[in-house]
């Protein structure tokens, strides 16, 4: 039996409607740099974003799903195009200007981008890279630049407030399937090629509601909103969709991410909600140390993108009075997938070891564990499986690129759908997830997962040990065990066995590695993580000097 | 481009899941009146819900979409019947029991419900019903009753706990279409037969985040909700399934609604928020008035249904210390269609000017004014006209019954869709609903709208008036004219033309009535409300004495 509501699709032009009528008063600030910040009401931001859908369309030719991508900071015309594009039916690209030059420009090809909207700031990085960008036939520059690195260039080089003005600020905005893809972000592709998600607009309105939702940010008309994490980053974990979806007005920080600048915005805007990665806030920490100054107004900080040091969110909190909240995702879940606020009623001790857990998956979420073994394993705090995770939100595929298919890798995807995160951690019986480890460092020893991380964060608490790294190493009668890889202090005395017996004060024995060796130093990536690949073909190629215990 | 996101179906087994799982310790409190309330965790909930499942496939043969009705209090069963009976692909009916029971007959046969699950307590208004309700093949009986009284019925009689006991508590909930419907719930059918509401899964779940964000209730696992609001009421406002969804603890008042009992069980149960309509926090107030008690641990109180008098706001607030919160709905919106909360920054007055309004609609609804002229209004402020909305929890048609299709009156639907809402009203530029009449009710002279409610309220102002009914009746020019009726106080001295100058300094020129008569008292309907109606007819029979000025 059908129900008799009405059918009526959730798309951002939905969102955008909304925004900038009801909360059509609230207001984008965009910190500059000058001391005079930009600033812009939703009803303007809404006008514009109609004027922008007219200048895609009429001047541009934009129509169909074309993909128009985005190179920019997080600032007032980024929010304009992550509304306008979706709303008129095109797929928005944000591309990650981090990412290296080569991977980029495979980006670009793959999603056969049409148009890029960058900020005069970026050109330095767009400009060598377009002749290599094969789909692209416009470049709309945004803001201050030195727009001759243009010059010569084969795209059609537009000034995007020249392109949008004197444009009608009505669009009729189209009626879009909620499934069709409204937004495009891959995953930086530290192994493989970089995998494109696209987000529908049924995904982002729901993760949109999510995100105010009590029990995650709470935004409301009375918020105003750091988004720091940027734009090209998982929508800025969805901050300013759903921002405009509940009047919650934004400070955008632009470029000036330094710890300085980002100080000054924060005491004198006063933004009361904030999200970044770790290392954002250590920098702003270290800053507020030499420079003090009233960062108050915030209450709540959410960190996400790894694991958050209790110091931080202890000295947040100790010394600035601003609460941070642990949050888990990634590119593929939209990205918010659980959030640790601790249960209701618990205090001290405990409520902080809630909070430091990834913490627990909204209704929209659903969770399980699988095991080494190939079944599921129970929510007891201890069984630790492969986190996999199934939702509205949530990929189930990745972009097969402007002449593909989607495809779903078999370590992606689960033959039932689920996405396998690539996460290996435990579930509290009350719903709680912590993880332990990455599935491709995690032991596989005879059916039992061996965490490499839990074995590195103890051997690293022996005084003697500057550094360590345990990676996965085959064994004939276990399939793996764990080599233990140490970095020793100036002049340490400690040898295998006493080191092995620290370890065995705390884990237990069975995970207790038999492979040792003294390293120089841990190899490392580009971003300053272990590079396990490198120990493992170091040890395969017989390169290290290992003592079996 | 179809995006690569999961499709997974928001359904009520999602909620169900998560629930008693993630949220599994927190719990309902149902009132017994014996000083021991009832209370059960979610986790029990989830449990029961399955064994209910069981027993109504297993034992009673419950199938495909066939119609479960409940006929029950606000308590820990009839919750588990919104989760059971929904997961499993079936339709919850939720029965008002205080229908006239004819049109409680009809509704029955109407919707072919095969099961009635009846508390115990209401046996004796459902047992003289049963020979008429041709479809109902068994009666489920929960809690304490006269279970004699359906000796001799012709359907089967089970006692809820003996049903459900030793079956499993597992229960593999389909995979169900979001579209399907989930619960069924029929407007009063105070004009016409009862009209039945079909919410689907999707909506349900939709409505319920939306009951979750900080923008609406803002529940979180730290509340405790009472529902005062029955349960047959548009599934008590929303709050059950969302309370479910957030992990928020209810206290269920069963059938203890009188003002004591409701003043005790706050005071020892101690909820952060309720729900209710105006006149069950009246009666609150003076039972406190009388025997004070505290009930300080609310939050907040959501009042909607009926426009809540500006003193008793107050009053709960310098009193109480408890912020009365102004919310619109209908059946048909299922029910949150706007809530007053004032915008961020205003105080005092204004604040209150705001809160008095029926609010700001959310994201998901989008909303209207259908002018006079067929137009639509701006939002000004001022433009009253009707007021249409749209959305994915909105109702778009009627439940056509267990045989016929669903059907869209055209004084209920829009023909592009829209449900016309039958509330005249105004929305000023930030977005906040004022209604101020029944479209019904309305006056419409020469294209433009009168508002028989405004001239009600002026002309109840003057201190010889004790009651005013104002109605529309025919008029050659202008096609209809208000006619005031009046009834005056003992002893009133005004005449016609007093009153119409005094009226005169309140409302436009235009807006005045020609045609007036004094009456003996207004008429009234079975809840008290002004039957105007029974005022038209008797000026269309000529049984007024009506003056012309």
């Amino acid at each position: 039996m059908l129900s008799t509501m009405q059918d009526v699709p959730l798309t951002v032009s939905r969102i955008l409607r909304h925004g900038s009528t009801i909360h059509g008063a609230s207001h984008i600030t965009t910190w500059t740099g000058d001391g005079a910040p930009q600033r812009r009401t939703f009803a303007e931001t809404g006008a514009r974003a109609g004027q922008l859908a007219h200048a895609l369309r009429d001047e541009l030719g934009v129509s169909g799903d074309d993909r128009v991508a985005t190179l920019m900071w997080n600032n007032a015309e980024h929010v304009e195009a992550y509304l306008a594009v979706p709303s008129m039916g095109a797929v928005l690209h944000t591309l990650n200007l981090r990412l290296p030059v080569e991977q980029l420009v495979w980006i670009v090809n793959h999603a056969a981008d049409r148009v890029v909207v960058v900020n005069g700031s970026l050109l330095p990085l767009l400009a060598p890279l377009l002749p290599s960008l094969t789909t692209v036939e416009h470049v709309i520059v945004s803001g201050p630049g030195d727009r001759s690195l243009l010059d010569g260039c084969r795209a059609r080089v537009h000034d995007y407030e020249e392109l949008i003005a004197d444009r009608p600020a009505d669009y009729d905005w189209p009626d879009i399937d909620e499934r069709a893809a409204a937004a495009l972000c891959y995953t930086s592709g530290t192994t493989g090629e970089p995998k494109g998600v696209a987000y529908s607009h049924r995904s982002v309105f729901l993760h949109s509601m999510h995100v105010n939702s009590a029990e995650a940010f709470a935004q409301t008309p009375g918020d105003l909103a750091l988004p720091v994490v940027p734009m090209f980053h998982v929508n800025a974990w969805g901050l300013p969709h759903a921002a405009f979806m509940s009047g919650t007005s934004m400070l955008m920080p632009d470029r000036f991410l330094q710890p300085a600048p980002l100080a000054e915005m924060i005491a004198s805007e006063r933004p009361t909600l904030a999200g970044a990665v770790p290392t954002i806030w250590q920098g702003l920490l270290a800053e507020l140390e030499a420079n003090p100054r009233d960062i108050s107004s915030l209450r709540t900080v959410v960190v996400g993108g790894s694991a958050c040091p209790p110091s931080l969110m202890h000295t947040f909190e100790d010394r600035h009075g601003v609460r941070v909240v642990h949050a888990w995702g990634m590119t593929e879940t939209s990205p918010l997938g659980s959030i640790a606020h601790p249960p209701a009623g618990v205090t001290g001790e405990e409520e902080w070891a809630y909070r430091a857990t990834q913490g627990r998956f909204p209704a929209s979420v659903e969770a399980r564990l699988a095991g080494p073994g190939g079944g599921f394993l129970p929510w007891d705090g201890r069984s630790a499986g492969e986190l996999e995770v199934r939702g509205p939100w949530i990929a189930g595929a990745y972009y097969g690129g402007a002449s593909g298919e989607p495809f779903r890798p078999e370590d992606k995807f689960s033959p039932d759908g689920w996405l396998r995160t690539g996460d290996v951690g435990t579930i509290s019986p009350d719903g709680y997830l912590t993880l332990t480890d990455r599935a491709k460092d995690v032991i596989k020893s005879g059916g039992e997962w061996i965490s490499s991380v839990e074995l590195e964060n103890v051997l690293m608490g022996h005084p003697e040990v500057a550094e360590a790294a345990v990676v996965a190493v085959p064994d004939e009668k276990w399939g793996e065990r764990p080599l233990a890889t140490v970095v020793l202090t100036e002049g340490a005395t400690a040898d295998y066995e006493t080191l092995r017996s620290y370890l065995g004060e705390h884990v237990a024995h069975w995970q207790l590695p038999e492979r040792w060796a003294v390293i120089e130093a841990v190899p490392k990536t580009s971003v300053g993580k272990f590079d396990k690949k490198v120990l493992r073909k170091q040890y395969a190629d017989g390169q290290l000097d290992v003592t079996r215990l």
